[in-house]
């Protein structure tokens, strides 16, 4: 997935603010499923959701203001209720930013529950 | 209310994102209920949740971060349905911008529906 | 300009916050100036920038999470200092919000002054 | 430090955003310093920024819009260009999300530098 740095995404340094990277992740998280023909908004009307529980990123490089970026993102290991991705932000190539995240699939009350079959689908898990 | 501007609210120019303010102004109208003894929050659990139809906002001066700022709140006119507020946002006394909100009970189901008599009586109006 | 609602961008009530919009109206902004051959980013390297002094926005129908929405942005007037801009945001075909706003061109400083003849060429303005 | 989460920092699900967690540890941080007479904003006017290269987080319980937080911050180790810090957030006592973080300081060329004196003062470490 490809996005252009915004305005408001940048912080008075001129560089993309940190806080800024995981709403990136999510787009990529997003963007992961909707290829394999599933959207998280129609997942939401199974009452699915997803939070996440573990957020971690190292920043190698700084990305800019209108700086186009990639962000790559790739399904490591998933169970029934829980998924790791690793994502990579590029820019012209370059490994700016690393990251890797644990969602884990809740139910509307906030509690652990199995993702639903058409996600495991989407995700290349059997679903069985 | 007072609040300190945010490193993240703050754009490459070094001041506060006019994006930003919107925020500060719904943070104005939720102090001023919570100060009549409501919360938005609770209102929510009734069903009643508000939709902005209308935003006007003129910036005189900007706004740094670490500012201090006040963000002043006034009912200005409300119906059964509809609440209009103006705001004020002051540093050290000099009023940085003015702005001016329309608001409107919506249901869960996005209908216009009318406000529940608590938020009409913590916002001075009688609820009879 | 098309763009599908981040997940971030909407609130509590699953639809997009409405101090998400201006950030959408200034992406609109950059994009009618980059498809002149200019961009934001080079015209600060001028020292030149650019603060909203006025926002105005009206809401009539909501979006929500995943929508894929249309910003179209179009320059209502301009001199050598000041420019005006209208937006209207569709889903659909459908207006959901219009919204215009005045920029101002500022210095390094924050001071007017004139909007570089390269920024102004962009526009559509001759730049004599 | 207590905050009261925004209604923008919460997501369609009703629970804040973990893109607003960093937010608050950069606060939180902020505060930090502050206490100990020294703000970030005249440290950037000494030409000292910094820059996250670490982030990690671990999402134990959500928190809800107008919930009011605690953020607690440590200064776990600190070298003459990086500083580690450790945050805990809390609500009612009961500890929902920890995390930790790595800054770099860096010169207004984005590149590293020691930290100014005042600031390793600030910090508790001796600035010899």
């Amino acid at each position: 997935m490809r996005l252009r740095v915004r305005y408001t995404e940048c912080d008075p340094m001129g560089i993309a603010h940190h806080a800024s990277y995981p709403v990136w992740f999510e787009m990529g998280r997003t963007e992961l499923v909707r290829d394999a023909g599933v959207t998280y908004r129609d997942i939401e009307t199974l009452g699915a959701f997803f939070a996440v529980t573990r957020l971690e990123v190292r920043f190698s490089h700084p990305v800019r203001y209108d700086d186009e970026i990639e962000v790559r993102t790739r399904l490591e290991r998933a169970t029934r209720v829980k998924a790791l991705h690793a994502y990579e932000i590029r820019r012209d190539g370059l490994v700016t930013t690393t990251a890797a995240t644990t969602i884990a699939c809740v139910g509307r009350d906030g509690r652990p529950r199995e993702m639903p079959p058409e996600l495991r689908r989407a995700m290349g898990l059997e679903a069985d």
